[in-house]
């Protein structure tokens, strides 16, 4: 196979930048690229593994916001203060309206001092040790998720979700679409993912959602070329030999290589002669990589498609329907689950930057000048964890406020975006991520979308760093706008005024019967041609027929001489009852991956003294399993009491799992903790007597109590769907000594 | 938009056959092609319902299987016997052996007869009248489903699904979900959907997932191959002017063709000097068309992958991590719900032929020595009307049959694929499916795929005629050979013996010292060369040695020389406990889309003396909403009732809509019973006294009752999870007898 001996070769690159020339599409978009990697392998257990030896022992620190302590403060002081003093140069140039470059220059540095600010925050925070490897282990070896394609040899960015991980994902989803689908009563779609080229046109995926890159020539490898550029400036700025000169060159232009365009950028490459880092070939000019899948509709390969980069698209050109089913009227939310996909260069970081991956999007529409919501009384004492631009570029720490004092102040745009916030949050929460671990990060004016008014980041630390979740952006009308222009269908609604309004109509109108006579069968297009004339137009024709009595109309390639004859401008008053207004779009949108990897990372677990027995504290309503049923031994006798539950817990809907196999009752619970299921029902002697008995089990406390098998059904369910706490249920039932580690 | 000037010009044709050829695969690939069309226009919502006026007053004729009249059955009896006439011809040339284009002729025949007897069997049952036209107005104006990207001109054969659609399907895979993985306790896995070219050459779908099509030279247009060559031939063969040798010529080919090959087709092609029969321009030679959609994976454009165009591999090629999170148990079930893709040609028929689907898969894995089911004792009454292979070539109709007698007299091959018929039927008439309109037909030997051991299709009946909905075959350990094949990996189980068996080991042994000094380096792929032979092989290397002291060895491109000094024939016996299996896979295999549209035309009804009031009977388990909120009038003090109200249906988990528009109360039932909210809760003034009483209406009687505040939310959740029947409730609250008819 010729094919695997080139790829063998292909190697990923490292590049950890954000592509901040695409920040303006939306939070998901933030995926680094490098090299992609595809390489043919014996499918081996251990060679898998040996991938994650690298993350092995990878300390993770927990920042808790509210431990600020004053030795501390003395630490980071002088780094605050350069934050600082970068933030408040970046907003005096910008209020001098300087040039573009040196915004962005100033922009780069403040970057890296908030870095080297975040990073020594992070350091003298309490920590614990989190042992990532262990936890991929667990994943793996109980097939939560695993690359998909492994015994091909698996393909990078591309995971399968086994049993565990399928089922945590869809009651994950299925809480989501409780949670905000059916209790904010949502118009749920599902549209298709193949999307045909004029759509993503329209909505700038096309040309904007891509990013420079070159090949070497020989081997065909790609580069990320503005990572590329970097890494051999830095190599040359690190070498003894070369000059002072020449290296503040070099760290000038890495500075400013995130606002160069392509033709400097390749200056820039020959200067310094540039060849492939892991070959010393030649490299391609640069080429625009564009980063949605491309595929052919049809059999003619004339219709030039793409797979979905996001699913909000397939609400906008819906939004007319969408409108109709709530029978005209606004504000509503429309929501979608479903894949999308991005060709990134070279995906990595497991479940966080990959190529195909779910997403869960709702497009929020409403009166731009009418941003309140009905809601936001219930949720306005909740607490955030903000990380607003503004304390960002000061270089303070991120602030606990209630949502209600974060929108009174202006802080967050409006009370719609912060409903969705605080939701967001208890959602979150309630999956199972670490709320000391959460966190709002607010869009830099840079960083934020050009017709985006504010956008907050729900974050989560984990041991890659704070990654971002769920993006929650107010849109305005950007995208109604967009595909308005490019199908002529006016994505609108009409808003109903309080009063009556007169308006001014100024009208070009035309005298069909002339203009009939002198344009015979352009006579149409010359009439549309006037239909479609602005204001400006229309003032600028009065003008000229007043003083040359003669207009020249452009319709299309052509032009047409128009004079007193032919057109008059009529003005009147006209009294409206509605306006049309272009909704502003509110976006909550969550990567599920994403979501599902912090929620891994928060509940991963070790027992106390006994670091080999790790498991999964997921929630009961998110867990993939709610219960197990282990018969104490393989005696006959137990057999017909587990047909009799498992067909009572299916009857009431609580998916369960029976471990009949021959380990020791404490073997068998390590197993089902390291799957994360919540309770445990054990049938032994004991439940032999009359009146049966079992013993169930808490994961996370190992507590046990003793319950009738007549009542058990009932309880578990009660407490797998929150109807009951397990605190409650223990004090209702009597306890159960016997310690499970006897059975080890 | 040059694009759009030429696309507006491809026109669909209408093709009918199954692709014969691909019938291997599985039952979703016997999707017709024909020509893809695409076309830009304005969006115009009566444009859009005009493509569906060919569709009005289509009458639908149902199958009855229990009415046979003696009447009818005369009339039937000449065709039946003419289908039975070349069934026993096909029989007999297969038995004899005869030459397979021989064979394929007369099989051709044998479609055309049975296709005849069918149509005439529709005709005569009794019929009532369904307007196709009326049930796509009610699904396209409540936004149950609507073409993608409308407003763009839309793209044939893909759909995206309205706020009553999505919740509709996800209702229904929920519903799936708990009868099939949840209560089977089967494996879920969700697996990607891009897939790298090497695990699709392995399955056959690269080679064989294609058609032949040709292309007109000017336009590019699209036509399948055969499909164009039956229509020219049929053109000829009806032309007066055509002598009756050519005539005869025509029909011949026409049979023969299903058989041919592409230099046979090109061939006729040029003889009969085909030209586009839409331009007339010249035709390019037949190219091969495979079905899939293909894109690049990663940057370099070096890693070919397809869109999945089934789910099902996915869970192959995950079968070992699946068996072992089984704990090496066999037998297992693994379902997958995801979205599959297929580039057809034309698509059409609405939900039936689409480029995007989902589908609902399950592979069951089993020990092909036993395919025995533990449960099928509980579903062994089951009766089902099975269309066999063998009544197909009889002319014979479908039969009423237990599941248990089917399998017991060997109809049904085995207890798995029997246990799953019923549990399909089962499944399907709790969704939504008209039992009278559901049958299962058996695939006949040609049309099976070689390695399938029994294959039966449920089909449903609509206005399109009986459609394949769910496939369930039997498809042996075809695919695990292929994989296995492919990547060297063993996907195999372990199966315990009952009784050690000693077995005779036959081996080339390697004599490491002499391999070592005579081939150095190549010593290694040598002594693997050895270990991989068969049996034959190490009987012709020991006559060789022993004739002529000499073996030439293959490995890879090499060969080598061997003595009897470097490798021995070892003959010895082993005790084994344990013997490894390839297991036997059957599949259930779901398109969801085409159950939904069954569902959909099986649950469409007409008010009696009210045509134009439309509604769908869904069962509330997967109606969308599953109640709806009318205050009586907008009467303010009904405001408090109707929060109340809907925050308690929020608590129990009621789906409803409240409709508080200003229509009468029977305009507001109409429009909920268009959307198939089966019950309706009326806010009405005896709301306001104490104690607060509602009405609740049942939707397909349009009964009503008087029932207290307090209870209702408990009573519709019980009504909507099928905990209660409306006929319970119905005897234990008062009537309410004011007639809906009144508020109209």
């Amino acid at each position: 196979m010729r094919l695997y001996a080139t790829i063998r070769f292909l190697i990923s690159i490292k590049f950890v930048n954000k592509p901040a020339n695409l920040s303006c599409l939306n939070f998901f978009r933030y995926q680094a690229f490098s090299g992609g990697a595809y390489c043919k392998q014996k499918y081996d257990q251990k060679t898998q593994w040996g991938k994650n030896k690298q993350h092995r022992k990878v300390q993770l620190k927990i920042y808790y916001d509210t431990m600020a302590d004053p030795k501390n403060e003395e630490i980071l002081a002088p780094l605050r203060a350069s934050v600082k003093e970068q933030g408040d140069l970046v907003r005096q140039l910008k209020a001098s309206g300087a040039p573009d470059l040196d915004v962005k220059k100033a922009v780069a540095e403040l970057k890296t001092r908030k870095k080297i600010l975040e990073d020594k925050e992070l350091s003298l925070t309490p920590s614990y040790t989190f042992d990532r490897a262990k936890m991929e282990d667990l994943l793996k070896r109980r097939f939560f998720f695993d690359q998909s394609f492994a015994i091909y040899g698996g393909i990078t960015g591309q995971f399968d979700f086994g049993p565990m991980g399928c089922a945590f994902k869809a009651n994950l989803l299925q809480v989501w679409r409780q949670f905000f689908v059916l209790e904010e009563q949502m118009l749920e779609v599902d549209c298709s993912i193949l999307t045909p080229e004029p759509v993503l046109k329209a909505s700038g995926h096309v040309d904007r959602f891509a990013d420079l890159m070159v090949k070497d020539i020989k081997t065909g490898e790609c580069f990320r070329l503005d990572h590329l550029i970097k890494a051999h400036l830095e190599k040359i700025a690190a070498d003894k030999k070369t000059s002072n000169e020449t290296k503040e060159e070099c760290s000038d232009i890495v500075v400013k290589l995130d606002g160069m365009n392509k033709a400097e950028m390749a200056a820039v490459m020959k200067k310094f002669d540039m060849k492939s880092p892991l070959t010393g070939n030649e490299l391609t000019e640069p080429i625009e990589f564009n980063l949605m899948f491309g595929t052919q509709i049809g059999p003619s390969g004339l219709i030039k498609g793409f797979l979905r980069p996001e699913t909000a698209q397939g609400i906008f050109v819906n939004f007319k329907r969408l409108l109709e089913f709530n029978q005209g009227k606004l504000p509503f939310a429309a929501a979608q689950i479903g894949n999308a996909f991005r060709n990134e260069i070279s995906p990595r970081s497991g479940l966080i930057r990959v190529r195909e991956f779910t997403m869960a999007e709702i497009e929020h529409f409403c009166d731009p000048s009418d941003k309140s919501h009905p809601k936001f009384e219930q949720v306005k004492k909740v607490e955030l964890l903000l990380y607003s631009a503004c304390n960002q570029m000061d270089g303070k720490p991120a602030e606990r406020k209630t949502i209600g004092e974060a929108v009174s102040t202006g802080l967050v745009a409006n009370e719609t975006l912060g409903y969705f916030m605080a939701r967001i949050q208890t959602f979150m929460v309630k999956c199972g991520v670490d709320p000391a671990r959460l966190r709002f990060r607010q869009h830099m004016a840079n960083e934020m979308a050009h017709y985006a008014c504010d956008c907050w980041d729900a974050e989560c630390l984990t041991s890659y760093g704070w990654i971002e979740c769920v993006g929650c952006a107010d849109r305005s009308a950007y995208d109604l706008t967009q595909h308005t222009r490019a199908t002529g269908v006016r994505l609108a609604a009409e808003k109903k005024l309080d009063q009556p309004k007169v308006i001014d109509v100024v009208e070009a109108a035309p005298n069909k019967g002339t203009l009939g006579k002198t344009f015979k069968k352009d006579a149409k297009a010359v009439t549309d041609a006037l239909a479609s004339l602005s204001l400006n137009d229309i003032e600028d024709l009065e003008k000229k027929l007043a003083s040359d009595g003669n207009y020249q109309l452009s319709a299309g390639d052509q032009s047409f001489s128009l004079t007193n004859d032919h057109v008059a401008v009529k003005k009147y008053q006209k009294t409206v009852h509605v306006e049309e207004i272009i909704p502003s779009v509110i976006e909550p949108s969550f990567g599920v991956g994403r979501v599902m990897y912090a929620i891994f990372e928060h509940n991963f677990k070790q027992r106390e003294n006994d670091e080999q027995r790790t498991y999964l504290s997921l929630p009961a309503t998110v867990a993939p399993l709610k219960c197990s049923v282990l018969p104490l031994s393989s005696n006959a006798e137990f057999i017909p009491y587990i047909k009799e539950l498992s067909a009572n817990l299916t009857k009431v809907d609580v998916s369960h799992k029976v471990d009949d196999s021959s380990g020791s009752i404490g073997r068998r619970y390590a197993r089902t903790d390291e799957i994360a299921i919540p309770y445990g029902i054990t049938i032994d002697f004991d439940t032999l007597k009359e009146p049966s008995s079992v013993t169930l089990r808490e994961r996370d406390s190992m507590n046990q109590i003793r319950i009738p098998l007549s009542e058990i059904a009932t309880v578990v369910h009660n407490l797998a769907y929150s109807k009951q706490s397990w605190s409650e249920i223990e004090k209702k039932y009597p306890k159960f000594e016997q310690q499970e580690s006897k059975g080890n």
